[in-house]
């Protein structure tokens, strides 16, 4: 069934979902984006670009679907200049990394009108054009399922893993790569738990490499100072892992394969001490609201938590907490700091 | 290449190891269990069985190769028993889930008779048999080259995972589902630390699980009393997630997708609620060890150390801890403890 | 000098206030709580009892002070039924355990009345009557300043603790007990910030003293399923330790003294075993806030995020969690689970 | 009741112990240290010093008892000096930071020699000489009952904290300041605990002041890069805290007051930004060995272990893992690092 779709902002992802529905052959995508070389682009690859939001919604037939997929303190600006120009059962889906909670507050607001409002979480990155997109998707069950053709499409489908034993007769989309999740913000608040996992889930191999990567330690000469435990045995961490090796052989067999390990092999392949890296590392809103929600849950998630905090210290920030440590240490034992 | 290759321990591994090297049409294998059905089970599928460690080792031509499948305990008797039976330059490997500091205890003594010692990493559990097992090898390195047609055959091979680009130039075995990793240690080393990410990447996801479970606590009746915070904004905590679904879907296209997650949705499908189990996880060796590891190389390895202890906590070992909280709260505040 | 005092909520902490206030002999309190037999028992020890919030503004000689000790979750309600009976000028004073950014909300409300609103962190329990109140005082400094008399008097004085070197120097009022933190919200800010502390301070205690509790798990049996990693040293866990003397004996001259060990100290002289409690452990709101305020901020907080998530997994909400953890372990391996 | 102590190890422990009994003007005290200035110095203070080891055990009257006050790991090579010139029914003392493994080989190694060995774990750091040492001692208890009277002077004494409601009951030394904790190694057990608990409430303030020093984030102009989250409420985070004010007023009246804090207060007021610092935290090791115990009686301590691994993420040894997280990023979402 072919289909229409509004598309605003063409970034990595956005325009990369527009190819991917345009290369099915079964849809008609309108593009916006605030930058018009951006715009452009798209429109030579055979998309049809307006030069307004006000254009884009013109050029759709209503009941129209547009779908924002723009960075997440965007939406509210975007949603603000576009709403007036919709009407009553236009249908607006919020494709980004926004907060689930902004996605209740926009369902219930956009409802006054009559427009429906879907909070799709949509995982894939710069992948997801090849790969398709996983989207977890929250709203009325009737409008969600009105965009179905859509979000097959970008879907990566079901071939794109093996089976689940039993999973035939269970039905759904689930094995098409996306999901009806819940009302409204269910989409968004599946997509925060996926990063906050992903969070954790990096970590995990981020610390083993680095306990693989400082296995040499028995190597090196000790340092000879009171103020540091010197290695009980040497002889014990005198290891040069081949990092490139080592997570490609995890690739094959082993019980921690998966995509992102795909991808560390392929980093260490590329540059085995990462030496173009600074190890800053950011974290999106998404880890953040994880670790709220279980908060606000009581729900123990200790590990979540730590790979967060991790990439807060990673930035410098645990700086000063670290410096009361060493004031404490130098009042009560007279401990004079060292380097190592 | 044929060869022969005896194994001690038939348990769930070391029997499925015989069975692939058997397929495969390309090696020979003689086989000991202390278990007589365990032994008479293989050999009905076509493994010479060995009544007793002497004649497994009578029935191998020298230099022999001996395949140690047996729990991290019993490694030290066994080799004790076995040990007088062999002659200088026969190879003895240990693929079990052994301390890698104690392959290099193992590797001087046997060294000292002129027997060659293999630390072998095996992950694999119950799919081996179909899938491949990823081996990971330490020792010297002229005694694992020897090995090379069995650890071809054991491993998943190429074909198992899409190719790293750049891997075609980058040559070695890694991609085969094998890897020399280096000396005496090395192998039980690497296994040790993958074993370790295991625990932190299951974290990851028994968290965000449990956070979406639950995600319905906006649903229930607040409790009223004082000693518990009252949730702000129940509104927000009114989803009823189907775990086997949301687990299904990130199988594909999402950033978190490996093999983990792959028996998660099964296990999901399977019980929804996991109502069989009790939750009380039992941690092996190969978890505490990468925490001692990262303690003695001074490597931060806070996600992984949480995920362990999570495990400690899941058996009820919080609990005197947990009351002496209780007894704190009640001494400075009169607090008196309620239920959940 | 004498000041008027209005007190709502004669809970544990309100009523003893008011008793250390009428102590003084320096200032008069007039009390309400919805609860008459509070009223009565306070009107019994001096205090002037109102039987309405009416009457008890109407008791207070304008520019009044009132201050709110009652739970977080009341505390909008109460402003509510109160605000109407307010003048210009009058000062409403929060000293509960409330949100920092209630404060901020509530300081801009009552400001459009021409009331102005301190918030007051106020640590002290069940143990503030006799070792006084030690407050963190929030909103205008003018305002603040009217009240000192009071402050001065609820908090515990300069000779509560010995004089940091230099102190004298710096002047202020931090060493009696009381200190102005900020414009509003800061001293609710402050006193969250105490409690996220408080909450990783004990847990150090506790995990501690369950270190020392379980240090004689070398006198036992070993498990002897597969499932279990057996105790590599059972030799070395053969203490049972006194740990009502151990932590008496750490009150004097260790580096780890304080009032919470001192208060540790003494539930386990009482009860050495704990076993008067079942050590579910709630957590009040400020835990969870010093959380959110550390992610917010970008500041790592592993040590107080783990003391939070510990509480949670008390109360059994780890549960779902371990129960996913057995089900992977079960897929994997054929893991089954055995109890400790 | 006079007695004789031979000192081994003159710093600034080791001397400041002889100062204080020779303070009480009880004991007599033999000493020596392998520097001379060091003898000299205690020397003109009144102690009789001895210029060789040999010389030093000749200068005590058998039984004697010898205490060393040396580095963890100059401990064995004393021994091995000293031995040789001691007798059956003579006592060394390990009054250092020793792994209590170690007191149980020592322990039986000496007890072949007819000599006593106690393992005293010793805690007081610089402020030992006037607030008195907090002794654990493990060992044989007809021994450790022989040497009260020098436990007795070297301890802070009863009036050193308020007594514990029933604790007069209860009897024993530990309101002294000293205890008999158990068999050989219970001594330095307790003490490493103890230390653990340290790292813990260090972390739980520096963590807290942290939060507190960055309380003025919302003042700061924001990043504008998608890869950083912007701050949701900046108006909430707009304080400057003077935390020597804040450190101070808890000390009094807090349920978080404690000598940590004391120092921490006193630090803050010498030097408010702490930028006399590097934040470059050592650890001895003491906190090491309190997780290694935890791991290994199976039982959780996040907290400690956060605290731990912060300290290992001072130094740096975090950024091989952070680079690995950002390769990561790079990968699958074409992120690029920022700074902060």
């Amino acid at each position: 069934m072919d289909m229409q779709l509004g598309m605003i902002g063409l970034g990595r992802m956005g325009s990369n979902m527009v190819r991917r529905l345009m290369r099915s052959g079964q849809h008609q995508c309108v593009v916006f984006d605030f930058n018009a070389a951006a715009r452009r682009a798209l429109e030579q690859e055979g998309a049809r670009a307006a030069e307004s939001l006000d254009e884009l919604v013109e050029r759709l037939a209503p009941p129209r679907a547009v779908w924002l997929m723009v960075p997440a303190g965007a939406v509210d600006g975007v949603l603000h200049e576009l709403t007036p120009h919709l009407s009553a059962d236009d249908i607006v889906i919020d494709g980004g990394n926004s907060y689930y909670v902004d996605a209740l507050r926009r369902a219930e607001e956009l409802g006054l009108k009559g427009i429906h409002y879907l909070d799709v979480g949509t995982s894939g990155g710069v992948w997801g054009l090849e790969r398709g997109y996983c989207l977890m998707i929250g709203g009325p069950e009737q409008t969600a399922r009105s965009l179905d053709p859509i979000f097959k499409t970008l879907a990566p489908g079901r071939a794109a893993a093996p089976r689940t034993p039993g999973r035939k007769q269970a039905g759904g989309t689930a094995e098409e790569g996306y999901l009806y999740c819940g009302p409204s913000g269910a989409g968004h608040f599946v997509k925060m738990v996926h990063n906050g996992i992903e969070y954790g889930v990096m970590a995990a191999y981020a610390e083993g490499l680095n306990i693989l990567h400082r296995a040499n330690v028995g190597k090196k000469e000790a340092a000879v100072n009171a103020e540091t435990t010197p290695l009980a045995h040497p002889e014990r961490y005198r290891y040069d892992f081949a990092l490139a090796d080592v997570t490609e052989v995890w690739r094959r067999g082993s019980v921690i394969g998966s995509w992102l390990l795909d991808l560390t092999a392929s980093a260490l392949l590329d540059q085995p001490d990462l030496s173009g890296y600074t190890g800053h590392v950011a974290d999106s809103g998404e880890g953040r609201w994880t670790a709220l929600a279980a908060i606000e849950e009581g729900v123990p998630a200790p590990v979540l938590c730590a790979a967060l905090h991790q990439r807060f210290a990673s930035r410098g920030n645990d700086e000063f907490a670290a410096k009361v440590l060493s004031a404490m240490r130098h009042q009560f034992g007279g401990h004079v700091e060292h380097g190592e």
